[in-house]
């Protein structure tokens, strides 16, 4: 098993940040700067083409750990952020911009449901080492509760099969914004644990009754869809219920 | 103008429980036992064959008037509660409940849509009329901001006329649970105040995507679609958000 290396240390307002790595895979832990140990854990996973410091994501991880207390943890995809592109990675990129530049948005969806599967299938045991390996830190240990706690797009791509899979994650956010592949339905009807998931009502590209079918598909009997108007790059998700993961990690 | 006229008035656990007439029209208006005057109001429609104190509704009303200081109002709709039924009520009674014991749907859905449709046209002038007279109470006033509370089925199904056509409510919940016809749709396209919109994904009768569509018709920018599994009838609504009122009546 690879263990967890830390490598820089900082802290603000509260809280600390910790970059990190397990094996070849850079990933973050923010925490609170003083606490008790054992914090619900909250794995959040960035969009396509971002990383794990990506200021959105940082911005929901921080108020996680001041408003609850929690700790939480992303890592780079692969080839996204700090990691090495293959040429693989390098050409679906190409044929994603070439197709969306001249406008082929068949070629365009087809492209990047194989590459966003190849990343989930990649990123699915990188989460899970990054898991055994934070379960290990005396702070965290085997028994302190965690969640998915999204976000939308490629983060959902990633982290459904990752929950489908891993029966340690015992709550999950995720959201539209991504066309929708029969792995990721397939992935939705083994989730048995509550979901909230976020719909943007209007994306550029995905069409919505493909995602209201991905909604319908989840196992799991406490299911929430909370839906805004706009594309899920410029949606701000007020308005939903801040308290989901608080409640089912057993903070409130 | 008809007045406001209270007939009884009972106080429980520093909620204040007042009957009232407009008119013919029988109400109820819960409010703090103490408090400033002018506190916000949230008008309060009850689903079909229901009325005015129906348990889930008068639990929903002293959560808020406990929660946040709201006054709370709700009338019986025309041929519920207190009110004699007309003729073609009990004609439009029998036919629905004949068209569901022989298991008619389609006659059914014609049935209810017909008796809704004429339900929530004699209930928007009640509503007024009972708005009207509720302003001219000093502790209401005129300037007082004023929502609609809900609920879901009939009680969306009269809501929404009303808020399409008075410039006095500016913010509103509404939710399915009833056939979509024209009307709604024309009235939907006619609303900008903000919206919450709760769906219940697995409706008895109604189908999933004629509510979708009701959603996507509203003109407001600011619309939010909460939906659970589940028929309306046994939705509870927890972990959808609690803040909408309260942010759009000014008081956090």
């Amino acid at each position: 098993m690879n263990t967890l290396r830390f490598t820089t240390q900082t802290s603000s307002n509260g809280v600390r940040e910790r970059d990190f790595t397990v094996g070849d895979v850079p990933g973050v832990l923010w925490s609170p700067e003083s606490g008790p140990d054992h914090a619900p854990v909250v794995l959040m996973g960035h969009g396509g083409g971002l990383h794990k410091k990506t200021p959105a994501l940082k911005a929901r991880a921080v108020e996680a750990v001041t408003t609850w207390g929690f700790t939480v943890v992303a890592i780079d995809a692969p080839g996204h952020g700090e990691r090495p592109r293959s040429p693989e990675d390098d050409q679906a990129r190409d044929d994603m911009r070439q197709a969306m530049t001249t406008g082929d948005v068949k070629g365009f969806k087809s492209v990047s449901i194989d590459y966003t599967l190849s990343l989930a299938e990649r990123a699915v045991p990188e989460w899970r080492a990054t898991l055994d390996a934070l379960q290990h830190l005396p702070e965290i240990g085997a028994e302190t509760p965690i969640a998915y706690g999204g976000g939308i797009s490629m983060g959902t791509a990633i982290g459904m099969p990752l929950t489908a899979t891993d029966p340690r994650i015992s709550a999950a956010i995720f959201g539209g914004g991504f066309f929708v592949y029969p792995e990721l339905l397939e992935a939705a009807r083994r989730i048995t644990v509550p979901i909230q998931f976020l719909l943007p009502w209007d994306d550029e590209y995905v069409d919505r009754s493909d995602t209201l079918g991905l909604f319908d598909a989840f196992a799991s009997t406490e299911k929430t869809l909370h839906a805004k108007p706009g594309d899920h790059r410029r949606i701000r998700w007020t308005g939903v219920d801040q308290e989901f993961l608080p409640r089912h990690l057993g903070v409130i």
